[in-house]
C-alpha cells in the first residue's frame, strides 16, 4: 500500500508544472498565472457519505456546508478570497425517500456559505448512481494580498503559529460546523508578513510534516504552547499510531496533534513578527497561538518538557490507498 | 421527480453569478473574468462507476482518460484549450484486488490526454471507501480567441453544423476512446465566426434544445442531413420516448437524435459563413455538416420530408433526479 505522501510525491513528478500553472500538486491549491494579471488559486476536495459525514445521523444541509467549508479552509491556507464554486454531486437512488429533499437540502448548506462569503456557485454536475452520496467541490480563489501563500516558504528562526485550538473536531462534530478561517488569513495578509501557512485538515502532526517538507526545513514544537481544544477532553478521535518509543501520556494533546478536521491555520512568521504578533493578541479576529520555532534540518521533534524533546511522528488521518 | 432541466433553471435562479464570474451556470461551462486580462473557463464532469463507464468490463486506463476526455470536449465545446485539470478520486476498498494497479491505470489514462494536449494536472483529492469509483475532474482551460464560444448566440437565420457523426457511441464503446474536438474548435475560433457553440453528451435533440433555450430562438433540423455514425446501424443505446405523434421509423436516425455521448461540436454560423464553410469542406480538420436553421420562435422541430415537419421531443440521457 502506498502511503499518501508517497503517492503524491509520485503525482508531482509524474505531472510537472507546465505554463500557466505556477504551483501544481502539493500545496493545498493550485497557482495559475493568468497572462500578467493577478493569479488564480484553486483547490479541489472530495466528501464522502461514511467517510467525511454519515447522512444516517448528518443532516444534510450541513454535509453540503462542509463540503464547501473544507475547500474554503484551503483558500484561506492560500491567502485567498473565493470567486467561484463548482459542485459535482453523486446521488444516491436507494435508501433515500425523497432525493428532491436531499438535494434541496444540500444546496441549502451550500448556499449558507456562498451568501456568507459572497462568492457564486457558477457550475458542477449531478449525477444519479446506486451508491452513496459523493460530492466534489471545486474552488477557485484570488490572492488577498499581492500573491497566494505556500507551504514552502518557511525560514529556520520562524515561530510557528496555529489560529484557534486543536483536538476533538470528528467527535464532536465541530468538523461540520466549523467557520473557515477567511477572516484571520486575510487579516494576516494585511497586518503582517506570513512565510509559509497550510491548513491543519488531517492533524497537526502531519500537517506540520507537510510544511516542513516542502519548505526544507525542521520544526521545533512546545508541548505546553499546543492549544487543546475543550472538544479535545472527551475521546480521542484520532488513529494515533503509539510506538513504543514514543507514546504522550496526555490524551488531550495527543487528539490535538493527531485528530484531524481542525480546519485551523498554521504559519510561520520571522520572530521579530512573532513578537509584534503577540502583542497585538487583543485585536486578532480570532486566538492565534504561537506553538513552536521552525530550525535548520528535516523532521519534526516535539518539547515535552524544558529538557526533553522527542521525535513527532506522522500520524493523524494519513489515508492508505 | 425534477428533471435536469427544472433543476438547473432552479439552481441558476437561486445562484445567480456574481463578480468575477460572467457567465455562470447553464452552459458547458463557467466563464470568470480575470481583472482586465483574458477571462478562465472552467468545467466540470463527474464520472461513476456503472453510470459512465463499468469497471468491470473497462479497462482503468480508459475510465481515466474519459473522465479527461469529456470535460476536454466541454472546453471544445466553449472555444478554449485546456490548462490544468483536478482529479478527484473516490476509489474503492472492496472487490479491488490491487489498489496501486488501479490507480496507476488511472492516471496512465489521464496522463495520456495531458501528454497529448499539453496542460498539466495541478492538483485533486484522492479518498478510499467502501464504494464504486468516482471520479471527478475539473478543468481550466481559456479562449483560443478573444471570448469564450457560448450556446446563448444563435440567431435566426444561422446555418446548424455538428461535427463528425452521431449515435452508437455507448454500445459501440466510442464513448471511451473518442478525440475531443479541440482541433476543430480551435480551427472554427479561427477561421469562421461561430455565433453559438456547445457539445453533444446527452444527444442532439436535448442538446439543440438547450441551445435554443440559452439562445431564445427555435430550430429547424433536416432528417436527411443528419449524420449518422456506422456505429448507429446496430442496436440503439438510447432511451428514446416513442410518443404516439412521434414515432421515427429509422432507427439509425433515432439513435443520432437520442443516443447521446457522441461528444460532437454543435454549432451555429451566419448563412453567408455556412456557404463558405461547406466549400471549404476539404480543408477541414473534421466532417462538418450542415443539418438545419435556427428560426424564431420557440422548440424545435425536424423535417423529415420536404413537406413534413413533426416536433422534436427532448429525449435523450435526460436523467431523472
Amino acid at each position: 500500500m502506498t502511503t499518501e505522501r508517497q503517492f503524491i510525491s509520485d503525482l508531482a513528478q509524474r505531472f510537472p508544472a507546465r505554463p500557466p500553472v505556477e504551483v501544481g500538486i502539493g500545496d493545498d491549491g493550485a497557482v495559475l498565472d493568468c497572462r500578467g494579471a493577478s493569479c488564480q488559486v484553486i483547490v479541489t476536495d472530495m466528501l464522502l457519505d461514511g467517510v467525511h459525514f454519515d447522512l444516517r445521523s448528518t443532516p444534510p444541509e450541513l454535509a453540503g456546508r462542509k463540503a464547501i467549508a473544507v475547500n474554503l479552509s484551503d483558500l484561506a491556507a492560500m491567502g485567498c478570497r473565493p470567486t467561484a464554486a463548482f459542485v459535482s454531486l453523486a446521488l444516491p437512488t436507494r435508501g433515500t425517500s425523497d432525493q428532491d429533499d436531499l438535494v434541496r437540502r444540500l444546496y441549502d448548506g451550500i448556499a449558507s456559505l456562498t451568501d456568507q462569503f459572497d462568492f457564486s456557485l457558477a457550475g458542477g454536475d449531478t449525477n444519479a448512481w446506486d451508491g452513496r452520496l459523493a460530492i466534489n467541490v471545486c474552488l477557485t480563489g484570488i490572492p488577498f494580498g499581492q500573491q497566494p501563500l505556500l507551504r514552502s516558504g518557511a525560514r529556520p528562526g520562524d515561530a510557528i503559529f496555529v489560529t484557534g485550538a486543536l483536538g476533538g473536531s470528528l467527535h464532536s462534530g465541530r468538523h461540520l460546523s466549523f467557520l473557515p478561517r477567511l477572516a484571520e488569513s486575510e487579516w494576516l495578509v494585511r497586518h503582517t508578513q506570513v512565510h509559509a501557512m497550510m491548513d491543519i485538515s488531517d492533524g497537526l502532526s502531519i500537517d506540520l510534516h507537510r510544511l516542513v517538507d516542502a519548505s526544507g526545513v525542521a520544526a521545533e514544537l512546545l508541548a505546553w504552547q499546543i492549544p487543546v481544544h475543550p472538544d479535545a477532553r472527551g475521546k480521542s478521535a484520532g488513529g494515533i499510531v503509539e510506538t513504543t518509543d514514543f507514546c504522550l501520556p496526555d490524551p488531550g494533546l495527543r487528539a490535538a496533534l493527531s485528530d484531524g478536521e481542525d480546519f485551523e491555520l498554521l504559519f510561520t512568521v520571522a520572530p521579530e513578527e512573532a513578537a509584534r504578533l503577540n502583542q497585538m493578541a487583543t485585536q486578532l479576529p480570532a486566538r492565534f497561538s504561537e506553538i513552536g520555532r521552525i530550525v535548520d534540518g528535516r523532521g519534526c521533534r516535539l518539547r515535552i518538557t524544558p529538557d526533553e524533546t522527542r521525535d513527532l511522528p506522522e500520524t493523524g488521518w494519513q489515508h492508505e490507498f
